[in-house]
C-alpha cells in the first residue's frame, strides 16, 4: 500500500512540475479518456479528455509557479482505485494561491495509473 | 452498472434530504470511519469520521434548503469503488447556492456503500 502511495504522489508531482512551467501535457497524458473535472472557474463539470484538452490547451504557456507545496498528501487505495487528496500552496512572486485538490486514480489493464476524476477548489484566503 | 448508479444516487439523495432539513446524520451514517473531507470554509482537509462528526454537529439544525437539484449526476464505477459527481443548485428564498460535489463511495465487506471522500466547492456566481 505504501508503494501505491509513493507511485501516485510521484505521478502527480511530475505532472505538477510540468504544469507549473506552463505545460499541461503531463496531466493530459495522465488522464483517462472518460476523465471528469471540476475547477472553480467553470460553469459545470467537464466530461472527457477532449473537453479537458480544449481547456488546458487554451492556457498552455500561461501558468507559472515559482514554488509549490503539497501539504499532507493522503492516498486512500482500494483494489484498483486510489484517491489522492492534498492541500496545495503555490507561490508566484508575492502572491500565494491555496487550493484543495482531489484526484481519483484508476489502475488500467495496461498496468498504468490514470486519473478518472479531478476536483480543484480554492481555500479561504 | 446502471444498478450501481441508481443505488449511489439514491443514497446521496436520501442523505441530502435530511441535510436540507438540518439533520447531518444521514451523511454521518453514510461515511466510512476513514472519510476525508474538503469544503470551502475549512483551512485544511478533515481526516476521519470523528472530525467530520464534530463539524456537522456544530451546525445541526442550521441548514435549511427549500428546493434543490442535482444537475447531471454521473457515477464512474470500478469494481468496489464509485465516484459520484454532480453540480448542485440549492434555493433558499430568493438566494441560490451553486456547488460542485465529488463523493467517492466504496463497497464495504458488509455489502454497504460508504463515502470515503467528500469534496464540496462553490461555483462561480
Amino acid at each position: 500500500m505504501n508503494n501505491i502511495k509513493e507511485t501516485i504522489i510521484q505521478l502527480e508531482t511530475a505532472a505538477l512540475e510540468r504544469w507549473n512551467n506552463g505545460d499541461p501535457s503531463g496531466f493530459l497524458e495522465l488522464s483517462a479518456s472518460e476523465v471528469t473535472y471540476f475547477d472553480p472557474f467553470l460553469e459545470k463539470r467537464l466530461n472527457g479528455l477532449d473537453a479537458l484538452t480544449a481547456l488546458y490547451e487554451s492556457i498552455r504557456g500561461q501558468v507559472r509557479v515559482d514554488k509549490y507545496e503539497l501539504v499532507d498528501p493522503k492516498v486512500q487505495a482500494t483494489d484498483h482505485t486510489a484517491v489522492l487528496t492534498f492541500n496545495y500552496i503555490a507561490n508566484l512572486g508575492d502572491s500565494v494561491f491555496r487550493w484543495n485538490c482531489t484526484e481519483v486514480y484508476r489502475l488500467e489493464t495496461t498496468d498504468e495509473w490514470k486519473i478518472i476524476h479531478t476536483h480543484w477548489s480554492q481555500m479561504p484566503k
